[in-house]
């Protein structure tokens, strides 16, 4: 599971990552802001307990540790970072900071001399 | 999506199918037995419907039709199936037959001549 799929889409106002995690709930996943700019996105998945008497037959789902990280841009607001998980599908969505402000050009009175 | 991993279990009294499918309902996958032994599970994974504005950064998701097929041993119940879709992991089971009685030693009955 390590290398779990991601899109990344940009809106107007935020930016959104759409991330693949069958058999995950919320409480497994850990999203974080590191370095203040890199979105880090990690977890675990483990393979069910099991009762006894079971036997694998075929195993191709992958288990164990992953992690995905995502540079940030600039205008991304790393205060105003909102997760939810549904169907095992992770939606991360940081909002952008509102552009700087145009400078207003500068008036100089003119005096009459 | 064509190649979503599964896990195969067998257990004393059923068969127990393990498949990921992150971002799908319980409406979005056919579950069906075709010539009376092949567990056939199929279905579509949509790309959200985009809000105006969106632009795609990074598309590593894959969409599209899946199916995978599975041949049911000789002692499987295909009357007595029953699937499951929680946190994006599909979990189909099918109860085993059971097994056939032993048939019992016949006993023949010495009549004294």
């Amino acid at each position: 599971m390590a290398a779990t799929p991601a899109d990344v889409k940009e809106y107007p106002n935020s930016y959104v990552f759409v991330i693949d995690m069958p058999g995950l709930k919320s409480g497994d996943i850990k999203v974080q802001v590191e370095d203040d700019n890199v979105l880090t996105i990690s977890g675990e998945r483990k393979r069910d307990e099991e009762k006894e008497g079971a036997k694998y037959v075929r195993m191709e789902r992958r288990v164990g540790k992953f992690m995905r990280k995502f540079v940030l841009p600039e205008n991304a607001n790393t205060d105003s970072i909102s997760a939810v998980c549904q169907d095992g599908v992770l939606t991360v969505t940081v909002e952008k900071l509102p552009p700087p402000e145009p400078k207003k050009p500068k008036t100089v009175e003119v005096k009459i001399a």
